[in-house]
């Protein structure tokens, strides 16, 4: 499948940006800079900032290079969220993408440090967009992601999901917890790259409902693989959901109607975004290979 | 003594603005959003953002409640740290200003979520400032706020001071932990103000060399008022770091040099300030009740 190339060539031309701006290992104090190095650099799919560039490049011609420290913004964001996860008082996960979890290796509290620094750091790496972008730019890109990202997104999310935990499937609101613990900080790297490419307001509209509908169905497909999944390839022990009593999509509608509701929601998106035709392209593959993928 | 007054006047001119900013108590996910308030509206002296709209408004002619958004963001990222120290995988207290940490009334994970979801509002919150300030000096504000808030800034310290917990006190280096762990944010509120009053180079090189200097002056008088200070005032247990092995100016230099370090602080401080003349009346009354001050 040649999206599945592609997306590893972006995947690694990330990687290799995150490996630049992150803080040198030996630097004072070493602990938690390694921690900080640990997580983001374990790897991943880095399907965030790769919507970034898609986006900002194949719908605005907006060069890789400049967009980078954007793209970079929005996965150090969800990478803090994944070592935060992890904590004992949170999902209590010992490993992740295979690796031992961040807080197993460098203890509870670099964790947390480690995470609220990469948060931090997130909106310090914004500001290197000056120059290539105008100011007033830059600073929507920044609301855009703290909105994504804090309570009225990726943490309300998190939030509501922690509270659910033990309760009653049916007086819980899945839609609204992955809405916002997987949707918002999609949506806000979707976004990223629509602003910084200078999209009118009909074609962030648009943008908006394409990430919406994706965010959607690869939250589905997670809680798929979670029951269905291979352990190899997904890096993680599947059913973990289940252990923790967690509200996910099979658990609610049943694996064939989560699966129709996956396929339905990246039609959707795929429809959104037809005004763009063919530099939808990469964007329409990449909606497909959400739905298709087994890790 | 006059400056005290002013202090708590300004000190609620934040609380309400604070009380205004956050999200309502009643929203949806309803704990988090009363563990963001919890704490936020819980008290304190609001040092931060006090330094903010002085600088901007006694030195620069700046309304306070143009610049207020700057100062409360600042608040906030003060009291992301103070719920994320509380936790028991970092400094374990159950207690801060006299009532309950933020863990120990909504539990582990929402304190950790509502302290990262305070953290990135604060980004949020300095983009209401559009309008009012150019769009670079906003940008300006949010890299220093970032800086003086991550692993260069204070969580390095955080970091710093926790790994060098059970270690031999000469193998410590306070100063860069205090530089950092307190200093960093400090100095962010003081050139936050100098930035969005337009401060010139030099101008602004003034007050960080003030900001350095309060800033040291305060922890260290911070850390005598955790040997020799009224518990009720404080509103904490006092030896609370002793019992914690940490590392303090008193028990690397004695009380009464640590005090008359601070002393040497503060002057270094008012003398950084003396090309402001008498528009730095209130900066200057502001460093002598910091080495005053018995809570």
């Amino acid at each position: 499948m040649e999206i599945n190339d592609f997306l590893v060539a972006k995947a690694e031309a990330v990687n290799k940006a995150l490996d630049d701006y992150l803080p040198a290992e030996d630097k004072k104090p070493a602990k938690l800079h390694q921690s900080m190095r640990y997580s983001t650099l374990m790897g991943g799919k880095r399907l965030r900032p790769v919507l970034t560039l898609i986006v900002a490049n194949s719908l605005f011609g907006v060069e890789e290079e400049r967009i980078m420290p954007a793209a970079a913004a929005v996965e150090l964001v969800h990478n803090y969220s994944l070592i935060h996860d992890d904590l004992p008082c949170m999902d209590d996960d010992d490993y992740r993408r295979g690796e031992l979890a961040n807080h197993k290796v460098f203890g509870d509290a670099i964790a947390v440090l480690s995470g609220d620094a990469l948060l931090t750091y997130a909106f310090e790496l914004l500001t290197k967009l000056e120059g290539d972008f105008t100011a007033e730019q830059i600073l929507k890109v920044s609301k855009e992601v703290a909105q994504g990202a804090g309570f009225r997104g990726m943490v309300g999310g998190q939030a509501a999901d922690m509270l659910a935990e033990g309760k009653a499937v049916e007086d819980i609101d899945l839609e609204f917890i992955h809405r916002y613990k997987t949707g918002a900080l999609l949506q806000a790297a979707v976004r990223t790259g629509a602003i910084l490419g200078g999209a009118d307001k009909e074609e962030l509209a648009a943008l908006t409902i394409y990430a919406e509908n994706i965010g959607l169905s690869f939250q589905i497909i997670d809680d798929i693989l979670d029951i269905v999944g291979d352990e190899e390839k997904l890096g993680k022990e599947v059913g973990s959901d289940e252990g923790q009593d967690k509200a996910t999509f099979p658990s609610v509608y049943g694996l064939e109607e989560s699966r129709a509701m996956a396929q339905k929601k990246v039609q959707a998106a795929k429809e959104a975004i037809e005004r763009f035709e063919e530099d939808a392209e990469l964007l329409i593959q990449l909606a497909d290979y959400i739905i298709e993928r087994d890790y």
